[in-house]
């Protein structure tokens, strides 16, 4: 399918993506691999839970981190504009069959929980706690100094269909790729807050998260994390880079806890505020779109994803021949 | 007075900032410090008049230089969501009081010039002519390496109605200037886009345009231009940095062309999104809120600025005792 | 054999590593690939040859490229203390029964042409025409903005006896990397000059040229070099990188010319000029001596180099089981 | 006078400039400078007593905190290459009626204490204690990240007869500032180590050490040493800087301790190991060579400077005309 005309007077306003709970099977080592290897800031600790942001954020935690007995990931999180929004959140979802419903959570005020069609748990707010600004405090940057949560990004068994549901949201592709012998979209990026994206979909068994990412002021930034995770016994947890991709223009890096959930550390993006922003097309078939320098992504990184708690991941229909990445 | 709430809901939708016309003495000479040293690229070059955008800016312009024979400022170019937002900034206007015309504008639809109550003329429009993206086309990349437009900063005789008018049009403070003697606001920093502002206001004589700005993306980017402009002629031409302003936390350069127009590249400052952002409070006493590493700025940048055409500038009421910085 | 002690007294005062020749099969390609890509500046310009400086260099030239029928590379240049340096040198490889000739070179005083038991084509001097300095004429700054010749690295039939010659000559070895199974010296990085090396060797079918390296500024330069030859067609030529050596502790990238000329831009390397510096060791069984942060390189890296005209290299006895990389 | 030819075949052997000791009046404080905010490591700790060095050096330390009743600088340390040149040296000194003689000093071996004509305390060793390299233990990289020591420079009453002393020594000028009108050198840059300096002197009451000076890999190093030290109560702390200077083309930031000591952080210098290399002439009325970018230096930065211990300094007879900088 072509890529639709953005959706430029969405039925609510969702601002930007905002948080997300991973769970985790060791809450020390992740506190060791996300507090004092990457640089998040701990705004909150009670049993079992871990809240944490990054350094630029107010709002009181970006990851949230839960022990349990398995590895999964929760809700994804928006924040969107005002009260009336979320409101109007729980009919568009109702009148589309799909669950809405206001759930409890800590540090938050209301707080809507639904499932897209795929039954990836959304969860969507417009309060939540707000904390004094410490990105002047500059003692407490360490690690890969990671300034905000930038985006998530989930491998999807019909991009197609991902792209035209979370367009209607109001979310506008930035860039995408195209499968030229099927016609149908490979991957897609989409974004609210206007940076390349907020959400990502690319083909493959899913719904699962491909990962999370943040982002960092430099390309610098990035280097000293390298240098220290292969430094401190985290070799083996860095997947992928430091590269340039083609699609986003990001100088990015990609690494995973021992549970396997991976982050991607990301600067370099552009600016996609205008609602005319033309969406950029990249070919399947060209290489540069992953990697604008050429080096190839490792194997794991096409098919490794994390499941979202209590949804079975379907294959996609659709294959690359050969099979190539997302 | 104090910091108004944000108008959350705005009677027409600003998107950015986007363009400004500088009159300049000697086009060539501005196209030596403009294109040859600063780095923009030219998207069209007319009798008197040369059309320039930064790397990653898909609209036609942002920086029009013409030719005259004073050196003054035009309108401030605004981008609106949709050409309905345009009718709707027009009878704003008017309701108001203050003149708001159609212009013909050369590469843009149609054009809603207008004046805020001190004369600055204001441009606003929907559509711009979109060219192809040039921002992977990395040979282009010259000087600093300008990659967008970033905000004008203005002196103004009164902040405190300035920021209370552009308020209602939608801007929303990020940090401001406090004089707690006074009780008054001494300067304000507002945004449409989500970075710390498209538009500053400043306690001067005014209006006038002390600013203009583009973001780059690492402080190395102006050292190499520090570098560049003094060893090529332009040393008189560095007025200010490098340094980090403790506002908006960018790390800045301020350099001026022959007819004293100046300019910001700036990089580091933060994402505003969030409609609930405190803003942030900076006393007139501290002087880490201009520099946060303590070096002074001369007294030229405290003084000069460009007059917008056919506008006079008057004092403002409110003095610092002893004068000090905007 | 273990590392040698160093020769703190050598025969012949070399001072570092200085220039090298390289054959190439079309000039015209050479030249847009180290002039307008790489950075480098003419010198000088003449039938079939070009004379190349990086941008502190003083001494006339560094790399100079000569047409031919076929891709080679002619001596590895060296610069002593002084004349009678010179003339210790010739009586010193006369004594070992090598070759060593005056002969004429433009631009330079009395050149030194020897051999090394290998038949690697030596030429040491003292004297080449200085040129003006232009560090500090910043719009020189190409490319990846090279600052100096680095080093040399050679595959090398017979490290340790590579060692132990060069060893004499008064290089020092600042890292190694030890076979245990063997009890061999897998590779050695020797220096003069006071980094980490002005020569390497590494097991492998030899003599042959590796690559020769630049010293860049920052790991920016060289992630703008990326950037830039990814998009203007030189994709292909990028082979490996960028990453962090273990060994050296540098930060590199390696490029190739249209006829395979490798070479490595690189920076973040240390001092070690004290006479008592310890060698560091490396066991050829950890991967992160290659690459601190993991990624491996692919196999042309590890097998393929450039013949030194008229030289025929010959295998090494010493393999590696399984074979790995140098 | 003019610069003096350089003495290629000195009377001993001067590797580099090695440590400093620095007495200070509250040892815990200077601890919090310089370990805690500008990085430096710990050697070794005993009462009263602070051994520090930087993190690519392998030599015991390079900087000694002595607590003291008063601020003030103990003798300036110098590595010789081999036993035989500190014997070489002792008797340079006697032969020019100067005292030099055998010191205890701990994690050295033997130890020459001598003075130069103006009474400065100079220490030549040949063997310290090494430590394991740290370099690659990237945990442990805080603050401005100090890779290594660089150089000392001085107030001179008498730059030319400083040089001309110097100069006998070995140490070459690579950069210099001449007084045309007077015909006098105003100020010197000289190295042994392959640097712009180990060593350097400027016009002013004298002897006094102005500062010493770390090497840093980029100018982003130094920009976080400013953030982190401006929101962490030095802003008092930093008083020039950052910038690039004229001479030396190094990248700058000046900071002092608690007790006035200077310490300069610096990078992007040039390698200088030619022999031949020629000394760069700046003439005293370019302010350029000072500040490539044109920003003057506090007045402070031109009077103020630490006393060595039982050293009177005395004023020079060259005076600029207005008073200028060094």
């Amino acid at each position: 399918m072509p890529i639709p005309a953005p959706n430029l007077y969405p039925p609510f306003n969702i601002v930007r993506l905002s948080h997300v709970e991973l769970a985790v099977t060791d809450l020390a080592s992740a506190r060791a691999f996300y507090v004092d290897t990457l640089g998040l800031l701990v705004s909150h600790e009670a049993t079992g839970m871990l809240y944490l942001r990054a350094l630029e954020e107010r709002g009181h935690h970006s990851v949230i981190l839960r022990q349990a007995e398995r590895a999964s990931v929760g809700s994804l999180g928006f924040k969107v504009w005002d009260e009336a929004d979320l409101d109007r959140a729980k009919a568009w979802f109702h009148g589309r069959g799909l669950p809405a419903e206001w759930v409890e959570r800590p540090f938050m005020g209301r707080v809507l929980q639904a499932r897209d069609p795929w039954g990836v748990p959304l969860e969507f707010y417009a309060r939540m706690d707000r904390l004094t600004p410490v990105h002047q405090q500059y003692r407490l940057y360490k690690g890969v100094k990671p300034l905000r949560i930038d985006h998530f990004n989930l491998f999807s068994p019909d991009v197609d269909k991902a792209v035209a549901f979370y367009g209607e949201m109001g979310f506008r592709v930035t860039e995408y790729t195209a499968d030229e012998e099927t016609g149908r979209t490979w991957a897609a990026w989409m974004h609210r807050k206007g940076g390349v994206h907020d959400i990502a979909f690319t083909n493959g068994v899913g719904p699962r998260l491909h990962h999370l990412a943040f982002w960092v002021a430099t390309p610098l930034n990035i280097i000293d994390l390298l240098d220290l995770m292969s430094t401190t016994g985290y070799l083996a947890n860095i997947e992928r880079g430091p590269g340039r991709h083609g699609i986003s223009n990001a100088f990015f890096l990609y690494i995973r806890d021992r549970d396997g959930h991976r982050t991607e550390v990301y600067c370099s993006d552009y600016q996609t505020v205008d609602p005319d922003l033309e969406p950029i097309r990249w070919d399947l078939k060209d290489p540069q779109r992953q990697t604008l320098w050429g080096a190839p992504a490792p194997q794991s990184w096409f098919s490794e994803g994390a499941h979202f708690q209590g949804v079975t991941p379907r294959e996609s229909d659709l294959k690359a021949t050969p099979i190539v990445a997302p």
